[in-house]
């Protein structure tokens, strides 16, 4: 159960954003801004560093859903899905590019704390080709999933198990972005367990 | 040296949002909506929840500012300084009221990680009267500061040290809040500084 009373059936953060429509609006643009939209990094690749600091900061919630969206920006196929699980548990050891190592090495760190990022970890990004732009885009994503977890997780929001719910919400998220959406809207997979239970 | 090449003479978060218009203003307009404008919660107050978590994630300028701000809603003595800065110390030894205190402490553990809240931290709030708006944006305020931190130290962002910088940025804050400000006008405490050097 929730700390406070949330909306109910809204998995995640979206019970936290429909309660609180004041703070909803900037978040959900900032995550727009970070995630979606033209950019030297794909939207897959800022996905997965979304989702590899959730997964750092045991967020299921979060590191699922981005992980999901990650995977369908990518195609959406089982190998897509087991990437993602590959760059959560080993990405030095994933077939991703060394600049995309490079950038996920620097948001762990973040993830840490932002002390934590070395000159050392700035050189190796910018020797895979990595600019400042990137770096900056690197350090503001894993930053602000510091903050999303840490508000899912605060609240102890609802965070649901069925993969079905997870796939639902990549691919909404990989088509429509994270702006103009109702999130009040059931989502098909729990409104379907619902009617099934 | 910041990690990347941001504006100069710009301190803390500063020379990242001129440096980053498009993600300046989601994070502009979330931190207005969360510490300035009718609350329950006085401004002071929450920018207490901003300064002590920033503290507790040793981020020199965010807790400097965000301290100043709040000492500066409260009168601007050095007497609210002291208050500040002992809250900073030992929250539970400064006197605050109850519920603050309650509060402070769910933030405290949000810092560590969402996880951390527990149900007995969220029941002491009540206890003192919380209410599930001020425990949502409690929890929201520590998450953000969260990012911020990690955004300003991930850059490795300029952090001056000069008391009078953080006195007028306070100043500046508690009149004109986080939107709307000129962020590439150069502080009159360090423009003094550059002239008298």
């Amino acid at each position: 159960m929730a700390h406070i009373q949330l909306p109910e059936g809204l998995p995640g953060i979206r019970g936290a954003l429909v309660y609180s429509p004041e703070t909803s609006k900037p978040l959900c643009d900032l995550v727009q801004v970070l995630l979606t939209g033209p950019h030297t990094l794909t939207p897959a690749e800022r996905e997965m560093i979304a989702t590899y600091v959730s997964s750092q900061n045991d967020c299921y919630y979060c590191q699922t859903c981005h992980g999901s969206t990650a995977a369908q920006h990518l195609g959406g196929n089982d190998a897509d899905y087991e990437l993602i699980a590959h760059i959560k548990q080993d990405y030095e050891a994933t077939p991703i590019s060394a600049k995309m190592k490079a950038l996920l090495a620097i948001a762990g760190q973040v993830q840490k704390g932002g002390k934590h990022v070395t000159t050392k970890d700035i050189e190796r990004a910018r020797q895979q080709g990595a600019t400042d732009k990137e770096i900056h885009d690197t350090v503001l994503i894993a930053a602000a999933f510091c903050m999303f977890n840490r508000y899912v997780d605060g609240l102890a929001a609802w965070q649901p198990t069925d993969p079905a719910i997870y796939r639902e919400i990549g691919k909404q998220t990989s088509q429509q972005g994270y702006v103009g959406r109702d999130l009040k809207k059931p989502l098909q997979a729990i409104a379907a367990k619902q009617i099934n239970s």
